[in-house]
C-alpha cells in the first residue's frame, strides 16, 4: 500500500473527527503505518456537512490533502452529496443506509456498502454515540485497512470506562460490515 | 490575518489532538475563520513526541502544513527538542514549565511564556485531564487568536457533562496566561 485515502463525512455529533482520529493512531501506534489525520472547517460547518480525512501510507505523507478517496464513509446526505465527487474508479462507498440514499452518478466501478450504523448503534448497543465506533468496525470488515486487534487495543486503551459499550460496538459493525461484503458477492 | 499557525507537541494521553480540535471547532464554528487541523503521526508515535497543528485563516487555506509556527506550544521535553526548530521569528512559545526546560538557541525574538498547566489542572482544577484546556485558556489569554466567549461556548456543548470543571479549567488558564503576559512586561 503505497498511499491510501479515506475520506469521512458527517454532520457534527456524529463523532466523525474522533472516528477519523481513532484510525489514524491505531494504523500509527499498533500497524506501523504513517498517517496524516485532517480536519477543514469554514464558517460554514455549523449545521452543515463536515469531513474528516486519513491518508495511510507505508513511508512519511508527502502531501496530506485526500485527493481520490479510496473509501469514503458517509453518514449524512449533506455529506454525502458534497463530496461523492471525485471517488476513485474502484473506489468504495459506504453509507449510513436510514441516512443516506444513493443519488446522482457514481462511477460504475465504485462499490456500494449499506450499514444501519446509526440503528445498529441506538437499537442493539443501546447508546447512539457509539455510531462512529459501529462504522470504524464495517470499515475494517469492508476494507481490511486496520487491523481488527489494533483496533480493539486502541480502543480498550482511549475509553478504559466505556471499553465494553465500543468493543460491543465494533463488534456488531464488523459483522454488519462482513454481512454488506457476503450479499455483494451474491 | 491572512494565515496564522499553530503546533502543539506533547506526548500520548495530554490531550493535544482534543486540544487543536477544540481551538478548530471554536475559530471555525463561532469565531467565523477558516481552518485546517492535522495530526501526523509515524510508527514511531507511541512513547515519543506527537503534534498536532492548527492552521486559520481569513480565507480558505490552500496550504495545510504548518512551515514556521506562529505559536508553538511545547508540553514535553521530547516535543520541545522535536519541534522548536522552525519557529518564526517574533513567534510565541508557550512551554508547560515542569515539563519542558528551554534549552538550546530560540530566535532571540522569540517570546517565551511559562505555563505550568499540567500543574494547575492537577491541584486547583482537581482533575490532571483538564491539563489541555488550561493550556487552551493560556493560549487566548497570550495570543488572543481565539474569543473567550467562544472557547466557553464550545466546551460547554462539547462536554455538557463535565461543562464546569472545563470551564474552571479555561479560567485558570486563563489567569495562568495573563499574569504570564504582565511578568514579561515588567
Amino acid at each position: 500500500m503505497s498511499r491510501y485515502e479515506v475520506r469521512i463525512g458527517g454532520f457534527g455529533g456524529q463523532g466523525i473527527v474522533t472516528m477519523a482520529v481513532v484510525l489514524g493512531e491505531t494504523l500509527s501506534l499498533i500497524d506501523n503505518k504513517y498517517v496524516v489525520q485532517t480536519q477543514s472547517y469554514g464558517p460554514e460547518a455549523r449545521g452543515g456537512a463536515s469531513k474528516s480525512e486519513v491518508v495511510i501510507g507505508d513511508e512519511e505523507i508527502d502531501y496530506p490533502k485526500v485527493q481520490r478517496p479510496d473509501v469514503f464513509i458517509a453518514m449524512s446526505r449533506a455529506a454525502y452529496l458534497e463530496y461523492v465527487d471525485g471517488m476513485r474508479e474502484g473506489g468504495i462507498l459506504i453509507v449510513d443506509e436510514d441516512l443516506v440514499q444513493i443519488e446522482g452518478s457514481l462511477p460504475s466501478s465504485v462499490r456500494v456498502y449499506k450499514i444501519p450504523a446509526t440503528r445498529i448503534a441506538d437499537m442493539e448497543v443501546g447508546n447512539k454515540q457509539t455510531t462512529n465506533v459501529v462504522m470504524l468496525g464495517a470499515l475494517a470488515a469492508i476494507t481490511g485497512i486496520v487491523s481488527v486487534e489494533g483496533l480493539k487495543q486502541r480502543i480498550a486503551e482511549r475509553w478504559p470506562r466505556f471499553k465494553e459499550l465500543n468493543l460491543k460496538a465494533l463488534e456488531l459493525g464488523l459483522e454488519a460490515g462482513r454481512r454488506a461484503v457476503e450479499s455483494s458477492q451474491t
